[in-house]
């Protein structure tokens, strides 16, 4: 008898039907001889309702306030989906994420779990209850005032419930079928993958595909806990996210990601003295944007630099008010921002054993007219930077280069 | 500088410009140099719309689960009135029905307050923030269940802070402008009563005057809590809700209610034997079917009687079926139901003082051929029922009789 958790994503429990069919999944994998905890997200749509009328009642609103609010978004669907449980004859335990001891740190909309209180859970398990618990939410310790994990947070509600009852398996229900080797909107050929490393899941989550929250899958790696990424439209086996193993090392590419919400901030004749990367980077931090590339030129006399980087395109304005400022005070020429450009990336463990991927990738696009304004790499990824306009292209024909067709 | 308890019902915060509208209020009130707390219902509609969500998935949803759904509602209003009063300059925090210590028993969709922690409220309040609570909710002690009091349950919570925190006023923010003689819709020239007292209140409010929950009138009975009705629409001045004092007892009638939620049930020819009346009511409170008025007349040989009782119209199929079994068992003839009666009541504490009340009621209403089938009486008011049809023209007549006009 395997103890299971589910999550269920947004467009999966879109509906009342949706709902019900969340609710039949259950009953199943219940009838099946397996005990199951639930995870479930916010109706599609509901978060960013809400968002907008805080929005409307004001310009700044309170992040604890905001917390308050978008919580409630789960605690909904949590009800409905034990309700409709219960209505198959099953017992079932709507859980709020207090209620299932799910401790976070104090940083309101965005806070980190720090531990799980999975006493109640356990228990309510045991009593014979599936358990239906509210994602995406916590808790403080002491004041006891509600946080929220930030978008996709209920990934690692799951995850972390399933790190903290010790379960045999964590499935991730979504609206697609699994990991692919990269969008199949945009490569119609492109392959599920059967399973991916943890690592590999990592790049491609942060890199811009949205299957898996980063945070849950850092977290499940952490506390070595088994995911399964599928889809609750139907019975399809999806992708298994697991440890590393022999089989993937031979597997030089696994996917091709791509990011379009980035933007690239250049500032051009920097002078180049020690110091001043650490000054300005320090300066972007202070701004609390997340900076990802960063690339240095120095001129031919040795004694002005170009220093780019990219950031998010929500953080660009701020960026560029940041580096402005900055910009004036060292004597630097100008600030260039460009808004219209795309990271495309390479990811494979196979890369670790393997060489020659790199410079297979910037042959391919070099080979298509495809120019590469920054590079940057880790043992098991290759990003370039490119022209946003030639993002689909240049991810058809990577795909196509390193085989990973079905 | 008092301390003002203001509690916005769901009209009141029906919309983005409501809550607007609210915290303009509520700012005025703080500029005046008080104190605030604030209690909020759910956005009209938001309660309805969540019961219609949990019978799509269920036929019988649990109340436990029942709770957290419908208790989602207030924490949305709540941290978006307190968004929407930061967004005006002042410090505002909301809290939930746990946060803000409202404790109650254990009794699902009508938990009793059983205490209120009010120290959480207090410290704020004393830090200079405007608390928002989310009414309508509480918590159990112990396991920190989520429970709520009932439809009408803001009230309840507005009243019950106020007293734990001794406020010098609560205001019940409604969309009408107080308590009138009579529902203005049947009678255009209702007066506004300027003040009444609790009991008077307490009987307009259980027989069906919808301006204030009866549960709260008892408790601003209970604990002296000074209340006032008013409007958020507009700022009239309202009605004060207070003890009773010598002026009321010169005002014989105060006002004129109705009800057309009740239904009839009657037992035709039941053996007059003792013990029989007992059976019948203890099976219908075993049913949980509250009833309001019983009649009972003996037959001319005084060997069978007619047992009449009036119970809500949602529970009349439920009491029919109880009667009928037992109607059976007992040998009586038959059981009637008759859904398509009203009660019509004349309300007063003036009364207690003032004999001929009951005499001048029925005489209007013979006046006027409507027949009476049933009367109820109490220290300060005379009840009748009588044919629905008749309803509106037995509220005109009375309210003319006993001189309530403008």
């Amino acid at each position: 008898m395997a103890l299971i958790v589910q999550k269920y994503g947004g467009t999966s429990v879109g509906s009342v039907d949706r709902i019900k069919a969340v609710a039949a999944r259950v009953a199943r994998t219940a009838a099946e001889g397996n005990r199951v905890i639930v995870v479930v997200s916010a109706m599609s749509g509901e978060t960013d309702k809400l968002i907008g009328l805080a929005h409307q009642v004001s310009s700044n609103p309170n992040e604890r306030e905001m917390d308050m609010l978008l919580s409630s978004g789960e605690r909904v669907t949590s009800a409905l989906t034990a309700m409709a449980i219960e209505a198959l004859g099953l017992k079932a335990r709507a859980l709020t994420g207090r209620q299932a001891g799910i401790y976070t740190d104090t940083v309101h909309t965005k806070a980190r779990i720090e531990r799980i209180a999975g006493d109640r859970i356990k228990k309510a398990v045991d009593d014979g209850y599936v358990v239906v618990i509210a994602g995406f939410q916590g808790v403080t310790e002491g004041e006891s005032e509600v946080t929220t994990l930030g978008r996709g947070g209920s990934d690692l509600s799951a995850v972390a419930v399933a790190a903290a009852v010790k379960a045999d398996l964590c499935e991730i229900y979504t609206d697609v079928d699994g990991v692919y080797t990269t969008d199949p909107n945009i490569v119609p050929d492109a392959r599920k993958l059967r399973k991916i490393s943890h690592e590999e899941m990592l790049e491609l989550a942060s890199l811009g595909a949205k299957v898996l929250q980063t945070r849950s899958v850092e977290f499940a790696m952490k506390y070595n806990v088994p995911v399964v990424v599928r889809s609750s439209f139907n019975d399809n086996p999806g992708t298994l996210v697991v440890e590393e193993d022999k089989d993937m090392e031979n597997v030089v590419v696994s996917g091709i990601a791509y990011d379009k919400n980035q933007a690239k901030i250049t500032m051009i004749n920097v002078p180049d003295r020690p110091g001043i990367a650490a000054r300005i980077f320090e300066a972007i931090a202070g701004a609390n944007i997340v900076v990802d590339m960063i690339v240095q030129n120095i001129s031919s006399d040795g004694r002005l630099a170009d220093i780019s980087f990219t950031v998010p395109k929500t953080d660009s304005r701020k960026a560029l008010e940041v580096t402005d400022a900055l910009a004036k005070g060292m004597g630097a020429q100008k600030v260039d921002v460009r808004e219209d450009i795309s990271k495309v990336s390479v990811v494979g463990v196979g890369m670790r054993t393997h060489s020659g991927v790199a410079a297979k990738m910037f042959q391919t696009l070099a080979g298509h007219g495809i120019n590469i304004m920054m590079i940057s790499t880790s043992e098991i990824k290759v990003s370039c930077v490119i022209d946003l306009k030639f993002t689909e292209l240049a991810v058809r024909v990577l795909h196509d280069a390193f085989g990973l067709a079905g």
